[in-house]
């Protein structure tokens, strides 16, 4: 991918984030990365949307985080998605928000339980929070060991089928094949999140749906069974 | 009906839905019957809402759920529609969807129980969840299976009188006379599950409505001596 | 006032009822009264409010609850305002909605507490909730019984303090000088009851607020010694 | 900064508070001080916001507190100001709204907890509730007295680092550089709000977040460290 296409789609993700309605006023932040051109392209930080522009959206090295083409500063969690890209190889874009409910989820510390199918249809078992940040790791390269805790906390997870985390008393980072269906998935995390409040009000004690039916709705929409939504030609 | 106005009002009836606020994305979905034809109509599957016309509808078989007429997938769910046309006679529409609370009413495992006269306007009796599918009902047929789960759930009650169910740790279904008057029960269906959940929050322990309660309510509206609204001319 | 502008402003005031966002579909209705004429104005049984107009606004006698120059029904609540107009002898507009927090708290039996300034800055005291009716007061004349165990649960309460009340599973009762003013009162109380559903999250143990900080907010604003807003010209 | 210049960014500041949806009807009101001058505007009281314009902003006497150039009431809760002018000199613009979660934890009694780093981003610690008013300070002088336990609640805290408080029973009120930014804060508390209110029902004993979390984010963008945002030119 070319970077000004990079850099439009990037544009465009962010314009998408703002529209959904799960940022206040600056926050968040979406990338795109190009694998080929180790590059990384990411709204510039503190900028309000409605100033954003395919043009100033800012390159960094994938490699070395280094500003390539911008006078403007790069979102200050780029390290955070570097980290990212470079653990997760299938990961093409990347949103960071504090949107409502998915961040009371974060300073509450519960996952976001797979409890039934629209979960199920987009994110393969629960998505997790990460362990709280040591002294030494807050205070020297934050940015970057908040990439690196993410990073631990899917060990013994798939980034590819629970694209999504909760950062502990932070908020939510998402990806997917790209920056637009990052900005998709988001928006279903944070729907998630709410049918968390309203059941664990209703009901705390729910029993968990049965792996069978996770399964089921998974493997509808993804790999080679799927049978949801329209023959691609 | 001819099948033409069918599509015409299964087009209008999913517009109706994505306008209720009720879907995301592409969640959701209506079909309507011609009872005459043996003919269920429905929202082809994963297609965005404003890319819907009367013409992309799918029409499929009653009976043999065979599509019709169209190159499209008919929406994943129709198996599910198809049983509960067979079943529920007087059922002229369905919808399906994942609406923030019902669904979480689902996920929680607990009826839409019947507490006031919002309810029984429309419900005669509390909404039920249906019980899981099992291991092999899942694995094999499950979209028909969940039709079948869901006339089970009906056994001993009518779905004239409640049309709507919450197939457990999924959502909604919901009927009506047809397709418009589904979408019309869905929106109340949300509303109900909204109250449920702030309700439950106020005062777990709040005493049900007396019967003759409920009585006065759905037969002001509903049957043969209902005095709501203008006489029919 | 003249008929005329009865209807206009019952009219109107159902319209604002509609765009307040606190009704569904054909929920609700306003009523206004001309004491002088002994006549009462109200919105038409389970008509859409896009159809409404001051025309089609029904004028019924507030003595005998019969229709004085319409041909539609006026809305099946009708001898509930009656009864609250003839004994609540201040009152000049009355509401009824099936407002989603309002109706919520009707649903789990509790009064909207007056935990706070912006209560007491229109109602002096908790909102209260009416008693169950009983199984013959429901069967036979359920509207005006409804009036009726309003007007009981005012016994000892200034229906003009307290210018609202939660009916028993049903939902709420709100009035004012005139039709506007008593939606302008429905809009509050939607908003205490949101306020009542998260603080009892919050702290259900909560300490009521002293008596005198409710005294300086309702009397700050009504009564003789009143000093809020502009001085009537 | 000239007068007109400080009508004209206290109106747009009420404006922008309006739309931010944190205000019913005529709730909520706007100042800024301008230090050299000793004056103070603010919205006038009870007038609705679309009524409002710079020139019907009411200036008043920091000092006094007597009406400088107008017609018009200043707000009701302008000693309330006056005192946070008095004892804040850093404060430039103070915002008072009763908006919906905020309220309700004030209703409640209990600080927005600093629960993560969207708290820490703009609060550097608890927002904190005052103490009951006594009969005494509420029946004379009850604004400037409002403002006075504002102020006993910041005895061990400081007003520059947590630019807002919840008055018990009452509601925040919120404070900045300027009146814009006042509103900002005041945007954010609401936010926080909804969140403390999420998150208990989650978790009610979620720990804390370490403290040096909360100090990086603080300090990533506030003092001479910051590195948030846009080099300033």
């Amino acid at each position: 991918m070319g970077l000004k296409r990079l850099k439009a789609s990037v544009y465009q993700a962010n314009m998408e984030l703002k529209e959904s309605g799960l940022v206040l006023f600056t926050f968040g932040n979406v990338s795109g990365v190009d694998r080929e051109g180790n590059l990384v392209v990411i709204k510039p930080s503190g900028v309000p949307y409605d100033e954003l522009s395919p043009e100033n959206m800012v390159c960094v090295s994938l490699e070395t985080g280094k500003v390539i083409d911008s006078d403007l500063n790069p979102s200050s969690d780029t390290p955070t998605h570097l980290e990212l890209y470079r653990a997760f190889k299938a990961c093409g874009g990347i949103v960071h928000t504090h949107s409502e409910y998915a961040a009371a989820c974060a300073q509450a510390r519960i996952p976001i339980r797979c409890m039934g199918t629209t979960h199920a249809d987009y994110f393969y078992g629960d998505i997790p929070v990460t362990r709280e940040l040591k002294k030494a790791e807050t205070e020297e390269n934050y940015e970057k060991n908040t990439g690196l805790v993410i990073v631990e906390a899917f060990e013994s997870l798939c980034p590819e089928e629970i694209p999504a985390v909760l950062v502990a008393n932070h908020g939510p980072f998402v990806w997917g094949q790209d920056p637009r269906k990052a900005v998709y998935h988001a928006v279903i995390v944070e729907f998630l999140a709410k049918m968390e409040v309203h059941a664990s009000q209703l009901n705390p004690q729910a029993p968990r749906p049965p792996e069978h039916l996770i399964d089921k709705h998974y493997f509808r929409k993804h790999g080679k069974d799927a049978y949801y939504g329209q023959k691609k030609k």
